[in-house]
């Protein structure tokens, strides 16, 4: 079976974001009521996913994705915490809706209400909901819910410990996602996605994290951002700043996604990168859309580039299965449970 | 012949920072004495470059390097003019002094005294000072003087107008290049280096600077940091918002250096870029020291990848000198006129 550990609900029925647009308001007028729950029918959710996500995986050949909110419209920059928890649980309990529609299809990720400063305690909270009431198998992380600005400590630092224990009792890993960028600087999804997933990673290099969190798991989406292509200057750095060996220090914790929207990026990361270390995505339909010139495919159809790199059968079932189902020991025991 | 278009003077003698530490002491008490400029003799300038840089270039067969002051102490986060003026004159001076004693083997690049927030004024002044009276045939342009924060405009923005107005009247190329990041989130070197790479890249994507200043030259270096690796991504997003094909709307000004720092790396980047838009350079002696296991020689002897790369002769010219000496016309120019 083929899984792909990066969907979001970019699709989702335009109520959603009328949702959002109140909730927004309100915070501009709190005069004004706070927003009903979404009225959306299974039919409006039936028709947005088989018209899209569904239909163009069965054209890719892909059978499951592990399916999470529209990570630019998280928005943790909204420095709200009620506003953050209430736009995160109808996120949540839409892509819950969608992994009870499609069961074969889709497995749910949530969105964590974070806010940038502010304690964890509600996304604690709400990855155990998800978890233990939805059947979600992971959550995305944002290392940067300023937007764009990077006010937070490293991942290493205390402040997230809350959600590395509740992470570790689920036995849940975490996608390293930021959300759309505030910056003019930087461009949601042509600078500040790979940016993060640089950022998040050096992080990582320079702190002991899995010293203390030995069975805590990582994502990070967009192909790893930067690092593999600079793998030799991340190798070099870390000897020179007395780190211990990356392989040993990060690879058992961290794994990349194959987001990266061209053969000899894919090539490059299959090379470099263990085959261990590399869970199958396409992020479809994301950042990119539209076709691909150099043989009119489209350039996020992540799977007819790995099928062209030149890889062992066994390192393929890896990548589009085995790796994903280790990861995410939630989703490996539900695949169990409903049989072979 | 080969140049080296990326190196800093990381070997500076101890009397420069002496130097930047009496005046960041006098910003903390301005009661101290404004501090005299280092003084530096000739012989030390001689033996910090001839066992460090020069040895190096000559055991790994480069021939001249376009130099600048360290990238990581420019410190344009520190938010007074007059001291980012003296610092950058400071610099600069003894980078001119470097030329000045080994004038066939380097050339200058100079900092300009950039603060975030205030205009550019004394940029153009130091711009044209180095270029008219010291010779240099390039600078380095930072896209983010908060060191981490990305409080700048983007490239495009008008703000940066007066330096891109002085820049073409000289006809001299900016290496696009930020100093040490002050954001815990972002490691220099293993972090906010690429990320600025990459952001300033799609800056230069989503506008239109060369339509307005059609003669300039941006060398973005390390690899042009996630771009080659996410070329497709840069390709697709580019479509979808409806901006003009890379091709013609960038890699007429933009140029990628080939700090990358491992053989699959550098494949890449010859393989996904055209030859015309690669400069060498290993900026040597910077953030990567000591050996790569794989044959044990140091990690930034980039020359070793692109010598093992496969590239058609004239590829290899371009990329080892000519493109250079194009970018660069003083440069150029300077090299003709002491014969071939």
């Amino acid at each position: 079976m083929i899984i792909d550990c990066h969907g979001h609900y970019t699709t989702a029925p335009a109520a959603l974001t009328e949702f959002r647009d109140a909730q927004l308001a309100r915070l501009a007028d709190p005069s004004l009521p706070v927003p009903a729950t979404p009225d959306i029918s299974d039919d409006e959710i039936r028709q947005t996913i088989e018209g899209n996500q569904l239909r163009i995986a069965r054209e890719r050949g892909s059978d499951l994705t592990i399916f999470s909110p529209r990570a630019s419209h998280m928005g943790h920059h909204i420095a709200d915490p009620a506003t953050a928890v209430a736009w995160a649980r109808v996120c949540n309990d839409l892509i819950y809706r969608v992994t009870t529609l499609f069961p074969e299809n889709f497995a749910g990720a949530c969105q964590l209400p974070q806010v940038a400063g502010e304690p964890l305690d509600a996304c604690v909270d709400e990855l155990d909901r998800c978890v233990r009431q939805l059947g979600f198998v992971g959550c995305n992380l944002n290392p940067d819910p300023s937007g764009g600005y990077w006010t937070s400590p490293p991942l290493t630092d205390e402040y997230w410990f809350p959600l590395y224990e509740k992470m570790t009792e689920l036995d849940v890993p975490a996608m390293i996602h930021v959300s759309t960028s505030c910056n003019p600087a930087a461009h949601t999804l042509g600078a500040h996605y790979l940016n993060a997933d640089t950022t998040a990673f050096m992080q990582l290099l320079q702190g002991d994290l899995f010293g203390r969190f030995p069975t805590l798991k990582f994502v990070i989406p967009h192909g790893g951002g930067a690092v593999p292509y600079h793998w030799g200057r991340f190798l070099g750095i870390a000897t020179r700043e007395k780190r211990p060996p990356i392989d040993s220090h990060l690879m058992n914790n961290v794994f990349f996604d194959t987001c990266v929207y061209h053969q000899p990026g894919i090539d490059l990361l299959t090379t470099v990168i263990k085959p261990g270390n590399i869970l199958f995505a396409s992020e479809m339909l994301g950042a990119v859309r539209g076709n691909n010139p150099d043989g009119d495919f489209p350039w996020d159809d992540t799977k007819r580039y790995l099928d062209k790199a030149p890889l062992p059968a066994a390192d393929r079932a890896a990548i589009f299965e085995l790796n994903t189902r280790r990861i995410y020991p939630r989703l490996d025991a539900r695949l169990k449970s409903v049989g072979p």
